[in-house]
């Protein structure tokens, strides 16, 4: 691989979506190409998954059960896209990846944390990032800000957002946890300004990657 | 579990749907309560994985997501329908079962069957059919039924239907392979009559299951 894998990891409303295009935006200015993808979802396949995983009437998706489709859709996109673009030699940039299951899936549902690593490796066959930022905030605060845009978009939510706020403090938790014991994972402060919070991006981004 | 389990299996074609409703009539005859069910699809969320399965448009779905797509598939159906069936004392028959993947996807696509097998046990949590009838049928016979099936219906056939005879002759040959090595699978010679093929169908239920 001569590419650079960057992951972007956070609860709701942490503000990823804003700062991956900054991101993109700024990188390319420095010349290199880079690619901005999504999970679950930046396939064909993978919308389809997207939208069974979504849909706030499936109440009775078994933890299990939504535990294997994001293993699908990943190693789908991991084989579709993640892999020929860094083979490419481009940046590729992914809204969450593994790391958003271990959180999501383990810590927040209390899935089996080695059967999440095992199915982890099964979908990335070992593709590991190589820089993971994770944006850091209180949900009961970015919380509110994500139920904005959603009303903005007069959506109902999804079946995600729609989980108490305990759930998402114990998703904050668990990227802490992981950031202390995966040196490739950087903690970013997303609770100031976009610009503050992408001064500290653009600090790690020297730090790890721009040579 | 105090009920019976059921699985029929075999390539397309070989008359498991016209079977499975006769397997009902006979054992309510006897009063058994009898559930019929199949894989992929017979829960709301397997619904719409077997749409994303079978869409003919799929062509680059990749092997490893199609198989963790059968299993959260089998994990949502086995949790949902088929144990609580069972603790309720019934007989459950599904139409396909871990024997498909095994052959679909281990012997025909080549999926490690370690792997396969691994899958198998995180989707049933070690529930095994008490029986299993394969209904064995060479496919350049089978397919003939199943393409005069699919242009009645006026259908443009499935992802499945569409793949070629040495793919579906690896399917026969895997089923033939199971049924050495597990006692649980019965064989039932599926190029005869209907009648004929259910007369084979009540021995072994005479044998296997009734007091």
């Amino acid at each position: 691989m001569t590419g650079y894998f960057i992951t972007l990891e956070g609860v709701e409303g942490s503000g990823k979506s804003t700062q991956i295009k900054l991101i993109k935006k700024y990188l390319e200015s420095l010349n290199y190409e880079v690619i901005n993808t999504f999970e679950p979802g930046d396939t064909e396949v993978g919308q389809e998954i997207r939208r069974i995983l979504l849909n706030p009437n499936h109440e009775n998706l078994l933890p299990k059960a939504e535990l294997l489709l994001y293993t699908a859709e990943r190693a789908q996109h991991v084989s579709e896209l993640i892999k020929p673009s860094l083979k490419e030699g481009k940046i590729v940039i992914s809204d969450r990846y593994i790391d958003a299951t271990m959180a999501y899936q383990g810590y927040a549902r209390g899935i089996n944390k080695s059967l999440i690593e095992e199915l982890n490796n099964i979908a990335t066959e070992g593709l590991i990032p190589d820089l993971t930022l994770v944006f850091d905030i209180n949900p009961s605060l970015s919380l509110q800000r994500a139920k904005r845009v959603t009303s903005k978009s007069n959506s109902q939510g999804d079946r995600i957002e729609a989980e108490n706020l305990s759930f998402h403090q114990k998703v904050r938790k668990a990227y802490l946890d992981l950031a202390q014991k995966e040196d490739r994972i950087e903690i970013v402060d997303a609770s100031k300004s976009i610009n503050e919070v992408f001064d500290q991006v653009k600090i790690l981004l020297k730090k790890r990657l721009i040579r």
